[in-house]
């Protein structure tokens, strides 16, 4: 069975449905459809993010993506649409090392007018029990290679927003537009056609045929054409892109999070930390080892605890992965109760993973168009956080590359800043260095 | 069983024993090992390739590299090591979109000194038969979105080489020097180790822990531990690099080639055409289709077709690839039969596959120094033609990133030439982007 529309938007997480969301609003009539193989929106590694929000980047590209991002989200939640939007603020702890390695990133952040606060080891008392130094003769410490905290630094524009309801308001927008959403729908491969039509020769397209992605076969046998594809499929997206040669330049990689309950006792004191945040909970914390970080997730009186893993966690596909209790035990606790001793012994009561797309040339997402498609992946887990952005760039997109307004060669975010719509794709890709980076 | 050696380089192909060769014969005292799942030297894709050497780049860094690489060869058989060396020169064949789009790389090309002819309608007689228009109601050619040669551009100091030859020179002076060679040995995977120590911990190395690369455990179960590992696996890099969180920036594609009888009649005609060489050979044809390209094979008497397929091609690793002759009659056969009737019906007698290791950001490889290992991948089919300068960059590497000689931030190539010798890292990568492009 082959089903038409003029737009199929492949992926149904947050970059999908703000990509989808925004075609429509600027294309009302054409018919536009998202599919997902899940069985509702957001069901994919965006349910299992973190969803942690920030403005801090040394780069503009970075800051107008993701603070345009949390400015709209911001707004949302003024027009009455509850995003679970909660603005605790970063707290990154560095190390005497970071803090000098970091100099020129601050240095610019503030150039840009990122609200930030830099704390000494005395305002990082307001942290309790947080230990800033290590004396020369602990073992642990010196085993572990943890050193000292002699800077804190806290963005107050950055928190956590509610996944879910974050693509339901892009959903809920599309389907009142009049878009077409068809959950269940596992793609198995795109369709590459030749763009003059078929010759009748085995084996087309064949190499002196020019080719176009007309749409998409799925994995009941039924297919899908389209004018456009637009691939919003996250990790996913090598399986159907390297089948036609076109590489999108991310890899996935695991990452696991480990629920802490703080309900009482020493982490609840720590949970309701006050003087950093209207919310009065303690920001979230940034370790100087590995990446490590704890979440304050107040409604569940608990924290989630995570880390960037980079050597020796492989880039692997996996559709299912799990977390593993060893991990949280060995490489995150150690480090974890050191500097906050009030997690010795705790042990999460609930763990899983979900996967990154990590854009492995520069951690910023590719948004390209290719072979009449087009394609937005590579987040590295700041999918959440540059969705509004990206969502508008994809629409940008389509405008200059698929229809050819070559005059739109500019994406307006939210806040009014622009971008080259171009400047996330491959060829033309004009995206600062991140230099702050931790 | 567990070996060990001061150096183990993993790949026995072109890069890896034109590396070996130049980290023993800077290091004579260090035990270097080479090794290779094959049974012999320069077997894997290395032996599949067409073996095409040009210097004709646009880009200084692609200049230097495969210039001085081709000067090397030059010495080599002058010294009187031969190594099948033919510069038949290459023959680029460009319709006039083409001649305007690479009007500036020529310019570049012409900036660099590199010799260049240019040859228009009346010059291009010289190759029997070749067709430079097509009448406008011609089917087939319309169908195929064929177009007149309106430019030819010659590079005498471009061609073939023959690259057992080649690995047979490297290997020889580095098992001269005291290299060691261990043919048939398969690696299943690297070894990545807690740098200072394992503490006795489940899951080892740990996130906190700094980790290196320590050697390669066998496919027979046994291992290989060494100071510093040196990665010239090709299209195998992403296997042992994933699973560690390594990214090589690579993907493998499948290149075939066909290989078409030309003893007698028109076709011996056009192998033996006059006026380019003083092999009296044609040169290395590229026709403006597709990148559909004829060799000539003297000694063979044959010609070899190929194509660089790229929409449509999957990026894939294969183990034993194979050529599809359908892919032959119906992509290459139609297009060659047009521009050079000679071909018309003919069939390859021989046929086989080999794999690209596709450099994907910039087609330039990636030599960089990763977790105490150096990896050098993603030649893109130059690497025959870069072997020298890329063998003689990773000894440069080692001397700058391994032992830490930080005055060693240049690498000298053969002709006197330097570049930094970290300009194919991602991190320090300086490559100029190649304009010519056909």
């Amino acid at each position: 069975m082959v089903h038409r529309c003029d737009i199929l938007v492949i992926g149904g997480g947050a970059l999908g449905l703000a990509s989808a969301h925004y075609l429509k609003a600027s294309h009302p009539k054409l018919d536009i459809l998202l599919i997902d193989r899940m069985p509702g929106a957001g069901q994919g590694n965006t349910a299992k993010s973190a969803a942690m929000i920030r403005n801090t980047f040394s780069s503009q590209t970075n800051l107008a993506l993701t603070d345009s991002t949390i400015d709209f989200f911001i707004e949302v939640e003024r027009s009455g649409f509850p995003l679970g939007l909660e603005l605790m603020g970063y707290l990154w702890l560095m190390t005497e090392g970071q803090a000098k390695a970091n100099n020129a990133a601050i240095a610019q952040m503030r150039n840009h007018q990122i609200p930030l606060r830099l704390l000494d080891g005395d305002d990082l008392r307001a942290v309790p029990q947080l230990r800033t130094s290590f004396s020369a003769d602990d073992p642990e410490a010196a085993v572990m290679g943890l050193e000292g905290i002699t800077l804190g630094l806290f963005g107050p524009k950055c928190g956590a927003i509610e996944p879910d309801r974050l693509v339901q308001y892009y959903e809920q927008r599309f389907l009142a537009a009049g878009g077409r959403v068809r959950y269940g729908a596992a793609v198995a491969s795109l369709l590459l056609e030749p763009s003059g039509g078929a010759v009748g020769l085995p084996g087309e397209p064949l190499v002196w045929q020019d080719k176009r992605i007309t749409g998409a076969k799925l994995a009941d046998g039924s297919a899908i054409m389209a004018q456009t594809v637009v691939l919003c499929t996250g990790t996913w997206a090598n399986q159907l892109l390297d089948p036609l040669g076109v590489d999108c330049h991310m890899k996935p990689k695991t990452r696991q999070l480990f629920s802490i309950p703080a309900s009482e006792g020493s982490l609840a004191q720590l949970l309701h930390t006050r003087g950093f945040n209207d919310l009065q909970v303690v920001p979230f914390l940034i370790l100087p080892r590995s990446g490590i970080y704890v979440k304050p997730v107040a409604r569940e009186r608990h924290f989630w605890i995570g880390c960037s893993d980079g050597l020796g966690r492989a880039y692997a596909l996996e559709d299912d992965p799990q977390a593993e209790e060893g991990f949280f035990n060995y490489s995150l606790s150690p480090v974890l109760s050191a500097y906050l001793p009030q997690f010795a012994g705790q042990r999460p009561d609930r763990m899983w993973a979900g996967q990154y797309a990590y854009s492995t040339i520069d951690r910023n997402p590719f948004v390209f168009a290719e072979a009449g498609a087009l394609v937005a992946t590579g987040d590295s887990g700041s999918g959440i956080m540059k969705a509004d952005a990206i969502g508008r760039m994809v629409a940008a997109l389509y405008d200059y590359e698929i229809l050819g307004e070559k005059a739109a060669d500019h994406v307006e975010l939210f806040n009014g800043r622009t971008l080259p719509v171009d400047c996330l794709s491959l060829t033309n890709r004009s995206v600062q260095p991140e230099r702050f980076v931790i």
